[in-house]
């Protein structure tokens, strides 16, 4: 077992090395290009050449993961981390060889999955994406009220603005679509004016609808903000070694206690 | 009086049950998505169910404000409560009974309001949109100084630009409506490029409306963030048992007099 | 002189009064909503009495101006306020007697300066433009950042675009018009895919472009807020007694300083 | 050596005089105004002085760097410094005469180049860029995970809607400009539809793109701020004097260890 430890920190050194990540995160990406750009010319040796290290890099990583496979003591608790099985998910797809003649499009989407490789090799992409997943309950209330705004104005819009243009607003989910365009300001007053034309007022639709949204939305990105900004500083007060205010408070008055008694008698 | 103060905790120990609240957010979300989308298949007893459980939830809430309405000491104090106000409202409008047949409009209208029986049942929601409604009057000035600058706007482009289309600037309501457009940046070149021909300078009305316009709402938005900045510091001071570091100043003010006294004579 | 100053007071009481500046905002909104919309109907009797109560408003900003310039010690000092002038300019343009017969435009930009009235009565937009004023010399660098940038793109598109389509590429200043509509993405694909018939590469152009002037205005609002914390920050310092972390350590080395002396002996 | 010493000082007064700042900044931006906008009539004397300012202020910069070499003690250090290579490359660039009969576009390119010694001369502008450049490799990582996610989707995008429209989806790189187009909502409605009629499902492929991509901006926004935000705490804290909690708390200390030393005995 102590080998195995040993050429896991080994494989774990060689992963947290900065050139060598580089030089992963270079051949991932020129691999990735190469596929979908055929119209650059690219000469064959210095494909085959890349073709080469992409299959060594899958290779390196499959060897990796065993190797901490094998190095955990109760073979269930690997699994229960997720990026132990996100891992091992993107090399298993990666080791499926693609044979070109027969389903095309299933050895392009394995192809393009690899791209999901560079995930396991940057720590700071899986950081980043830890702090998206962890982002996600707390949008959850505001996802909610979102959702009963757009729900109102799409069955609103569905009952009104049906007859006038079916492909915009015929049932709730077209009217869904039809209102997150609205939102995202594209051609928005195209809709506005058809519906205008029968309903003089539906500006107030329109204008209403960008209000509210907006303001959840607004309302979403300073939660945001305030809950990062507090995080940083809980992480800052925590690292400057835990003395607060209050800390400092008591001590004074120790220090004030000791004063009286000395002077009192 | 005391069992009605029992009940009225029952029922509010089932409203804050986590499992409870997903449970009626679940059907209230299946019920609204089933409405609108007619075009998905679903299996008729499965609407049964939903019909049946919603119509449950409208009695449970209506059951629950009952007992809350009845626990209240002077009933008139029940309805100084704007959310108090809010459920009963909800609750009356979806024990309506709806018949297909006649008032087809109605009936729907009376349905989407169902949805808002979420606001009823999630306390997050109500205090997202306490929030919202608290922020409102700070956002009363910038409005009045958007209103002053679209207003100024608008009253000019109705006067200069009213012949080149009046569809577009034919009074200083349908002015307001083209310049919302324009704030939106919504096809904002092709209003320009139409007062370009005739006043090849117009181009400065709209670049000076644009800035205008995006400094407002920036001061707006930066005034929100500073705001909610600052009472969250308000909050976690508050939190952290009042103690300033004017406290600390006066303390040590206190241990020093002592000192002084002590060593003087 | 006393009675002079005592009728300012008077004066100032009733200006900082919320009803009064209620009734003016909303005598001057409606007054102007009115000059707008010729097309809703409102009763004659309405109209002839919102505008006396109109002349009211700025016979009464006359005399308190009037009042608050013969107040003044040195006539000279008054015009060394810049509201002062703004307000004197507001009043005499807003006296000025309209006769729709002769001038109509004139008659109505005289309409529209009255909205302005607003600014004087309400001291909120007084500090709202203080604080925006305040912000324009801070913008002052980032503006010429800016200007660097598009007038290098606006040079080398001028130069290479011009044949292509010169209604958008004619001379500098026209390409920087398009400049701006390419910044607020308004259809400016269109601009693109036209320019990419003949310079395949162009795209490069556009998206370079956008991540500039992107980068250069994510720059300039981070900086407004960093700006804006800041103060507010130092402001609620002062606020806190004048406190600091260095008051207190101040206070508590000359309590170490007698407690040395105390022991010494 | 001293006298040239003297004399670096003397170029650096008249540098950093604020007048002459503004006298340079004006004649460059005059200057850079006048070749693009041969559309306003400028009296023939007035360019020519200009155009010999314009020389002055070249001719300044060059003996100022000369001197700024001269004066550096191992001639190599003087181009460790970016910023001198910078003020060198300009100026040697905007020495170039400029005959407009034979290569017109270089000429020109030069003119526009020249608008650069504004970065030479304002020192805001160098820190502002400074920022910037620093602020790159925190974006770093950011860019990559949007290069992940722009990238699955382009190959998706151009395996799936290839046929539907070749301008569009043709290969990778065409989808990627075309997703870069969606991501600032420019006609992306247009795009979605005409998919839509082939594969009715394919306004998920846009619309979780949107989020995909909204959601890492945002991240990315937050991130520059809150870095921004620790930065200005430290450098002022560092301000303040360098007295944190913790000296305070260390004083307070020793100040009760003298006090139980006195009392004991």
């Amino acid at each position: 077992m102590i080998s195995m430890n040993s050429l896991q920190h080994k494989f774990e050194a060689i992963r947290s090395n900065k050139t060598f990540e580089l030089f992963v995160v270079g051949i991932i990406v020129f691999s990735a290009v190469m596929i979908g750009a055929k119209t650059y010319d690219v000469p064959p040796a210095v494909t085959r050449v890349v073709v080469w290290l992409d299959w060594f890099i899958t290779l390196f990583f499959m060897i990796e993961i065993t190797i901490r496979f094998l190095g955990e003591k109760r073979k269930r608790d690997f699994f229960k981390h997720a990026w132990n099985i996100f891992d091992t998910v993107i090399v298993t797809v990666s080791l499926i060889p693609i044979e070109d003649s027969e389903l095309a499009i299933v050895g392009r989407l394995i192809r393009i999955f690899r791209v999901l490789r560079m995930v396991s090799i940057i720590p700071e992409l899986r950081m980043l994406l830890n702090s998206l997943i962890k982002a996600m309950p707390r949008l959850g209330y505001v996802a909610l009220l979102m959702f009963i705004i757009f729900y109102i104005y799409a069955a609103v819009g569905a009952t009104f603005f049906k007859e006038i243009n079916p492909v915009l607003w015929g049932d709730i989910s077209i009217s869904l679509l039809t209102l997150f365009r609205v939102m995202t300001f594209e051609d928005w007053t195209d809709v506005m004016y058809e519906t205008m034309t029968v309903y003089g007022y539906s500006w107030i639709f329109y204008i209403s609808f960008i209000f509210f949204t907006a303001f959840a939305f607004l309302n979403m990105i300073i939660g945001i903000v305030v809950n990062v900004l507090e995080e940083e500083q809980k992480e800052q007060s925590r690292l400057d070694g835990d003395i607060t205010l209050e800390d400092v408070h008591k001590e004074l008055m120790a220090v004030r206690a000791l004063l009286e008694k000395s002077t009192r008698p």
